[in-house]
């Protein structure tokens, strides 16, 4: 019998998708990193983001503040990747009955950290007892600036790819971590990643820039999400993906070839766009003056029928799957 | 070390409701059956609600779609029992990866039949791997009719308690698919209860009904959460709780009492009601003119000092505790 192992992750939600019909007051339903939808004359957008132990944490590894934090901001970047503003949280927690009300407490300051920062006001959710493992699920509710957002499926053919910051940082933190090498400056990216929401919601101030996506599965494949929803090939050249000095410094330590991690790390929560190429140079330049970070162009969208392509190699954008792994 | 098995569901959800602050987009906060937010000029109401396997239910006692069209229901109710009129939903799925797709699309059935009859459309959500057993997590989003909603915090004293139709059916139908009855006519109570939605709508709409919540845990549990945070006491009759037909025949086949039942049993979705007692007769009559049920009074609130009594005698109104059952 067919399982989700066969149809993976986004077998799963293209199949859901289908059963699940729209309606006026949905603007985007099901595909993107968000649903917007008309509320109350605005333009709202909403999504859902679970973390699961011994999936996306485990226990042993990371601090109940670091669980939060980490979930918090998994889920407030999904609004972030539509250039949206966040404002509101609800988080269901299930747990099982022996669960120390410690290690909520400290749960609730990881999560209440980083929603403050980004000033998301936690409203509610639900609790809930579970047999066996931790599982929070968040939802955040966020606004349009100006009734401007972006989706994966806006990439226009000869648009250029560019990603925020320095990808693979958070992959190799992971490594580090489980070698216990405590002291690697890797770790932070890893534990402490930061929804990119003020730079989300400038992108999408921005005509020239098309279509965006969070970088949470890998660059290879968040971009070939773009890709595949726009419609269009790609091509990556590896050779310009930024590479962070200490991730260049730690690839003995490590035992890792640093671009390989940045084309296929995921959870770094970078942003990933499709940009104009007349506008690119401007772009990049204005980002860099304002937030004091890199705007890297690491490839072109192409003709569908070129796929998806590193240094012009095909490759399956498959990354992680949940379903798969 | 203090577990959630020793602070309960409750305690727990006080914990953290304290840890977290509000702000002026946020009309109502944690404690209520739904967040009640300003958006976009608007107040929304937004409610999640978990099912988790083993828990909420069990493979071998539920069809798929049945466990999704009773996730659906909770989900809905919530709206509901603030007298909301629900717009939207999302559902994070969380399963191990040798589920069925054919288990998947059966509970998506059930969640899009229960979200179709109540004008719902499904917005999105995620879908992760569960290590052992399934999860759901739904949210919905709905608008209040002409800016109007019921808390539970609104009874004052001498108000009358009502409840709408006939309370124990579910609890029982759970009895009669345990021991295998198949053909009692009390189990579609229990694997097919309705959010009553229509009837909150009207309900928030009436100036003499002054609190509401739905029958999720229990008569006086339910009941017990208006009176505490309203500040009031309660005394529940229960000679007055109107007991089915179908309930009072099947008491001796399931040796049951129908009114421990009625008084005790959750899962009901039927709407409880602090109610102005000068148009308590006003009301009923004008609630079964029009969605033929009955609206009972059942009980009455009293001075916070009386504590929750039936019949004049004092309960600890603490039902189903997901921690300490």
């Amino acid at each position: 019998m067919e399982t989700l192992r066969d149809i993976g992750e986004f077998g799963l939600i293209n199949r859901v998708a289908r059963m699940l019909p729209g309606n006026e007051a949905v603007v985007e339903g099901i595909g993107d990193d968000c649903a917007v939808l008309k509320i109350g004359g605005a333009l709202a957008l909403v999504s859902c983001d679970a973390s699961i132990e011994d999936v996306h944490f485990k226990r042993c590894l990371s601090a109940p503040e670091d669980i939060g934090w980490k979930a918090m901001t998994s889920a407030i970047s999904d609004i972030a990747a539509m250039g949206g503003h966040p404002r509101f949280a609800l988080i269901t927690l299930a747990c099982p009955a022996g669960t120390e009300t410690e290690f909520v407490d400290r749960l609730y300051h990881g999560f209440s950290t980083v929603a403050t920062r980004f000033g998301v006001t936690i409203v509610g959710g639900d609790t809930a007892h579970s047999p066996s493992g931790i599982a929070v699920d968040i939802m955040v509710i966020g606004e349009t600036v100006e009734g401007r957002y972006l989706l994966r499926s806006g990439a226009q053919q000869n648009d250029v790819l560019a990603v925020t910051g320095y990808p693979g940082r958070s992959a190799a933190g992971l490594l580090a971590l489980e070698r216990g090498l405590t002291a690697c400056p890797l770790i932070p990216a890893h534990v402490f990643p930061v929804p990119r929401v003020e730079e989300g919601k400038w992108f999408a101030q921005q005509p020239s820039v098309h279509a965006m996506i969070d970088l949470s599965d890998g660059l290879v494949q968040d971009a070939g999400h773009i890709a595949e929803r726009s419609g269009l090939g790609l091509d990556i050249d590896p050779e310009r993906v930024p590479i962070a000095p200490e991730l260049d410094a730690y690839q003995d330590t490590l035992g890792i070839n640093p671009r390989d991690l940045a084309l296929a790390g995921g959870e770094e929560y970078e942003l990933i766009l499709a940009l104009d190429p007349k506008h690119s140079d401007d772009i990049r330049q204005a980002f860099q003056d304002r937030f004091f970070m890199p705007l890297t162009v690491v490839g072109h969208f192409m003709e569908a029928s070129h796929g998806v392509c590193v240094a012009g190699e095909p490759v399956s954008p498959k990354g992680f799957d949940h379903f798969r792994k």
